[in-house]
């Protein structure tokens, strides 16, 4: 069977950005199309595009879209403040859709004196740069990770921190992705990660199509499979990274961290520098997104709970360093304590 | 509002055993008419009905409706061993379905010699007193338990271990509703308990009905809400409790227990004598029933996964009596180290 085209969520052109849409995956390929900053920004909002490097990359997209939709008034900063403000409501958590923002707001002053057209062509290859050096950043970050995965490895993994969270290849599926190409044979252990079965939807999908052998399971199971000794390692995505090495990430991270500790199995992040937040002292300041209780109360659109009783619906918690064995960034291993290894970053 | 009849998820007739059809709750009240044995087997297999003790009373009831088809055969300890196996091959972990149809052929044994219509009478009223005796017990653990259980007390628990488990009144959610009924004013954080949402679908519509405010959570919430000191103290039944404590419950208890360990939260199962395994020496001997792929594969009937992708489903796990802080039965509160207080019971 031939390899199949690596797999993107987003695709990037001059008029357009155009998602696949993660909330019909596996079920249906199908691809939105957002011709502006707004229609990018529902699209966030709607988790048509998720994962911190692609919502990063979707909004660095979207102001580009923005100051297009513009036109000359594109150079204007306040006018940009309204969009990148728009953009930077969306979602709270990701570090990744912030610096994105912040890095088109860089390149838009520094090209603010260009004509209109010109300026509008550095804004596009800006953000299509952040595109692409994500994509660069996880194949070497899955390079470093992949040496922290030993031959036969089984590898519990939560949420998706695949190609379809980043511009292409994946985090913590990276190095997965990385050690199954070098012939280490991994296998993966994929926790559903309801409300939204990031896991069962798209981990699996992902993993499946290139060939790469899973298993589902509920995430109340996880213990129950350390317990067992069939996990070796768990390895994760992360949303923001704080100066100390607290980790925000899908909600469910936080748990199965304290339960690796507990079983003596590593517990392994891997993201870009982009999600790394070194103004966040430590974790304690990260916001966590709480998302709509109709998350937690259906599944698959199908309501399961009673009338009438409520639900929380955090979508994140965090990760105190001290239960994380070492941070995959595309610059390297970090090991604890990492606040002066992360600084170096 | 009038306060509503006491739930009970079985009716036992002369004729026939009818199970609240607890697959379709909440969402419809459906009530399942067993004739015999092999329709109640069904029923047990089908979780229909579910929760260690109801499927023992179920059980006890199969027994007898399999005997009274017999007629005077019923009388044959032959006969009735394959009635027996029947029902004893429907599931595994349950320590109460063995216990229930161990105790009904006693009755037989002892009645064998009754002319047919007085044996059946017999076993019929010894199905009805176990469950009577169930609800019993449960309301008094209740009265035990509710004193360790502080006023305002935000309680976490897993599937459901409430009247709909067993007889009536519930274990570990009998305990909360003394509390309620005491005026302590407990409140209720449920894990939704994938695979089949017990949590979400049954603990939520219980309590609920009984006006006790419950909160529903995903399973991976779980600790997030234990680390923002927002979980007093965590509450499950049990399935089956070997004579040193460690004990079987639906999967994810293992991790719920080791988490709240970790977080310095009391961790208490409530069960009925009936669950204690003494011929068992410890949770290694427990046998975890395996289910089928697709309940974790789909939700509510709908698939999720992408095709192709296996699922583990292992039902229950097993909690190392070192999680446990206390174990509350009919007889009263146990705390570690179990083996000795166990044994005496």
């Amino acid at each position: 069977m031939a390899k199949p085209p690596d797999l993107t969520p987003l695709r990037l052109a001059e008029d357009r950005l155009e998602l696949l849409d993660q909330r019909k995956l596996p079920g249906a390929e199908e691809w939105v199309v957002c011709r502006d900053a707004d229609e990018v920004a529902r699209a966030i909002e709607e988790m048509v595009v998720r994962g911190a490097p692609a919502i990063g990359i979707a909004a660095a997209q979207g102001l580009y879209l923005g100051c297009r939709r513009l036109g000359a008034r594109g150079r204007d900063a306040a006018a940009r403040d309204r969009i990148r403000s728009r953009l930077a409501g969306t979602r709270p958590t990701a570090r990744n859709l912030f610096w994105a923002l912040e890095r088109m707001e860089g390149a838009a002053r520094d090209h603010g004196h260009l004509p209109s057209g010109e300026f509008l062509r550095r804004l596009q290859a800006e953000a299509e740069a952040i595109r692409q050096e994500d994509v660069t950043a996880n194949r070497a970050l899955a390079q470093h990770g992949e040496q922290l995965v030993a031959a036969g490895a089984r590898i519990l993994t939560h949420c998706n921190a695949g190609a379809l969270a980043t511009g292409g290849y994946g985090t913590a599926l990276g190095v997965v992705r990385r050690a199954h190409e070098v012939g280490k044979g991994p296998v993966v252990l994929a926790c559903e990660t309801r409300p939204l079965l990031q896991g069962a939807r798209l981990t699996a999908w992902e993993l499946a199509r290139d060939g790469i052998p899973v298993t589902l399971i509920t995430d109340g199971m996880a213990a129950h499979f350390m317990g067992r000794q069939q996990v070796d390692v768990v390895l994760v995505g992360a949303d923001r990274i704080a100066a100390n090495g607290d980790t925000a990430n899908k909600v469910g991270t936080y748990g199965l961290a304290m339960l690796a500790a507990a079983h003596g199995i590593p517990f392994l992040v891997a993201a870009p520098t982009s999600t790394l937040d070194a103004a966040l002292a430590d974790g304690a300041g990260v916001v966590i997104e709480h998302r709509h209780p109709a998350e937690v109360l259906s599944v698959a659109g199908i309501r399961v709970a009673p009338a009438g009783v409520p639900a929380a619906n955090p979508a994140f918690d965090v990760t105190p360093h001290r239960y994380i064995s070492a941070i995959i960034t595309e610059r390297g291993v970090h090991r604890p304590p990492f606040g002066r290894s992360l600084a170096g970053e």
